[in-house]
């Protein structure tokens, strides 16, 4: 009788199924004592490391500098752009008191209060464009100061209702991309060449195909002009907004004051952009390739590769494969693979198996005795079915696991790429939309459709049907029609969806 | 006439001068509108990003793993241990509420204010001890679980009376290690090895010559049983923590209730560490290396190791004296340097040398069309007088200023070591003690002197010399004598100074 599984099935309970491969890949947990946070454990972390490191050479590629600005902002701040502070008011966290003292109950019992008022209280950052653009008025004084090319790694706070790990939470982390430029055409171009690094990040990194695309002026950054974004679907046809980069024109550079002086001689407002991703994409990652045996990783953002498991029955037979698994362990990591030769003792295989397959390690490899003896070992990939085991001579064994990388690492691009296309369904009627979007078997779909371009009637389908427009993509054709549910004309197709 | 420098001089005005290197190497500034904050400035975070890099390596290499926890902190886990909410108390930043709301005054003028009170209030982490304390007692379950070797890299905040650009600031960026252990002894090696780590770094990457040792009672981390640290000597005499390395014994432990099933089958509280450096490493580098011209940078933390500038007076000339410095660049970025050529049009030569002068970079190359003429080049150490240069070969100049970088990192160490040795004064009375701690022309000694142990006579010499004791050396040898203040018995010498 086969145990259990500790992972609830995709299509028997999404939700519950995300939550248990975050928590049986060892990857994060709710912070219950700290109201929608959570903890990132070692190995959720290093997925994180590794999206970070891949992200800063970009950007650095593209000639951002990193810096670092106060986590706290003073609350005035917050309110010298009008629209940014509505945006934003709800979700801040605020530092009203510093210094803490011991008291007595009335029964005696020692008990902690705040102590000191400040004079002003200071949000924690939900995003840092009001305290960097009080410095950018100061560093910036002439056309020679621009473009000014900023990027930060930090952690950012708001105060959200209902959280979930990874996907929303009250603190989360971030990096977060600032500019000024001289001229709007060319801050559009960064806009346009960080959603560019996003894309391709996702696509070739995470293996994950995204939308490159335009948000509507309901969805739009509070305090932009406009708003582009990459989106991603997730396995119940969900969208995932994975990341956002932002033409917010000049008005941080009016609130705060940023002017400089132009070649012309003349004093100028600048233009700035932002951009950001978090660590919502490892939620993205879960939702994208996982499966029902858990974490699925595409080998680019792997902590770990392959690893290899020893079997054997006593010490003679312990010595031997150890042996021949540290000599294989060593031509992996030759070949710039990440390997965890597993030798703890107590623990029998068939559970280092599956603690392995749960943490999504693209590759386990299994070297018993007997594999020894005949010069062979046998392999198991995490993105095909786990009774497919392949056996391959030892001594050529490495360059065969090091090319599977890129095989697995396409494979699992293909696959979301498929899934998709067979979830994405353009449709004109209104009845077929509202069918269309919720999908067969609790998959919905990104429906393409015609939009008449008001807010009002963006509101209205998201109240009758929960869904959002995620974007008016980039390569969308001109194409006259009627909106799906106005009747009003529409100039081309949006995409719709339920989204995280 | 020579114009005046920006730099105040060392010997004229320390304190002046430490802020004018930092504001003229472009590292940071005082974030003015947020108490006792910093911007950390592209130059001066890109240090921070070599000292992270590093650091980490050594701590992976060492078994740790990085992980994230909640920035935030329930206010009363910080009062589960006694000696620790003492120690940080006064210095706690408290979150009260949540939300913002726009309202108007009197007079109609549109204001923002608080909204939503927390039932609890949270302070922002001084450190993590004891959110990482509620989750070892999650984690932690038995032996096999132990030894758990976490790292986390974050920001902390302080809230500080006094503060200093990257020495004490209110927030600062650090790192926390975090250990838990089935015995004593082994938590105790973790604390040497963790120290070990850091002042192998100091020596071999800052080019800081450290002293290694163990704080007084008085001294000790709120909550730890001992604290080592390592103290390094600056240029004015002073001391400066550079790292610290804690055995938390059980102290933790219980307040969080972690324990494990030992190997014998009891349950046993477990031993804990912590460690810690910050972005005040920065602050240490600066007062260790830099001089009146402005910082000077060990070349393996240079963000810029060589700067090539280029020297034309037409566009022929520039033409020719560019493509011989990109040729020179790729010379130097094949041997894994990182090289900026100065291309800027709209600044003299003279201005170019002075900015990478003033922002440290080890070697500063030029290169005019009479050098081209003659395949030579000319280049200028950092860490010697400014007026010494030296002819090169063009044509085989690349591996001489790669050879360059390690003459320059070790005779960084060894200025900064013969400094240190120049100002370390034995004394047994208190007359010469008060005189070797105030030493000459404005710099202080390291003034090595008998204690009698008692935190007593420490406070009294604070009193009455502000010099407090830095550790007592792991390499101090058994010396009986008498303290020299109280007269009383000593087992060894203790290393008094006064202290950043």
């Amino acid at each position: 009788m086969a145990a259990e599984s500790p992972i609830t099935p995709r299509r028997k309970d999404f939700p519950q199924w995300y939550q248990d491969v975050i928590r049986q890949g060892d990857l994060a947990e709710p912070a219950e004592v700290v109201r929608g946070c959570m903890v990132i454990k070692p190995h959720g972390y290093a997925i994180w490391e590794k999206v970070q490191a891949d992200l800063d050479r970009r950007f650095k590629a593209t000639g951002h500098r990193n810096a670092y600005f106060p986590l706290l902002i003073p609350m005035s701040f917050l309110a010298k752009e009008a629209t940014h502070v509505e945006g934003f008011a709800m979700e801040c966290a605020v530092v009203t008191h510093s210094g803490l003292r011991a008291v007595k109950d009335g029964d005696g019992h020692a008990r902690i209060e705040v102590k000191n008022e400040l004079e002003e209280p200071y949000v924690i950052r939900p995003t840092s464009e009001t305290i960097i653009g009080h410095y950018f008025h100061k560093w910036i004084q002439s056309h020679r100061d621009l473009p000014m090319l900023i990027n930060q790694w930090a952690n950012v706070m708001r105060w959200e209702m209902r959280t979930r790990m990874f996907l929303r939470t009250s603190e989360f982390l971030w990096q977060e991309g600032h500019t000024a430029h001289a001229t709007h055409d060319e801050a559009l171009e960064e806009v346009r060449r960080m959603l560019d690094v996003y894309a391709d990040f996702a696509e070739n990194v995470m293996a994950l195909p995204v939308i490159r695309g335009e948000k509507t002026e309901n969805e739009r950054f509070a305090g932009a002009l406009r708003t582009f974004c990459i989106e991603a679907m997730m396995q119940d046809g969900k969208a995932l907004q994975a990341g956002t980069s932002h033409d917010l024109g000049q008005n941080f550079g009016k609130a705060f004051d940023v002017k400089f002086q132009s070649k012309g001689g003349g004093l100028e407002y600048v233009w700035q952009t932002s951009w950001g991703v978090s660590t919502r994409l490892v939620g993205g990652l879960v939702m994208a390739h996982s499966d029902d045996a858990g974490l699925v990783l595409p080998p680019k953002l792997a902590p770990v590769h392959v690893a290899i498991i020893p079997i054997y029955k006593n010490d003679a037979e312990r010595t031997r494969v150890i042996e021949a698994g540290e000599t294989l362990r060593r031509a992996l990591v030759d070949l710039d693979l990440s390997v965890v030769l597993d030798v703890r003792d107590d623990m029998r295989p068939g559970a280092k198996h599956f603690e392995w397959e749960q943490k999504g390690v693209p590759v386990r490899v299994e070297l018993g005795p007997r594999d020894v003896d005949g010069n062979t070992c046998v392999y198991k990939r995490r993105d095909r079915d786990p009774k497919e085991k392949v056996t391959l001579p030892l001594a050529g064994a490495a360059p065969v696991l090091k090319a599977l990388m890129d095989e697995i690492q396409k494979s699992l691009y293909d696959r979301a790429k498929a899934f998709r296309e067979a979830h994405t369904v353009k449709v004109d009627a209104w009845d077929d939309f509202k069918t269309a979007l919720k999908g067969t078997d609790g998959v919905g779909n990104f429906v393409v459709a015609h939009w008449d371009g008001t807010t009002e009637t963006e509101k209205k389908i998201k109240e009758e049907t929960r869904a959002t427009i995620r974007c008016i993509p980039l390569d969308a054709a001109d194409e006259p029609g009627v909106c799906v549910y106005s009747g009003r004309p529409s100039a081309r197709r949006v995409i719709f969806a339920e989204a995280y």
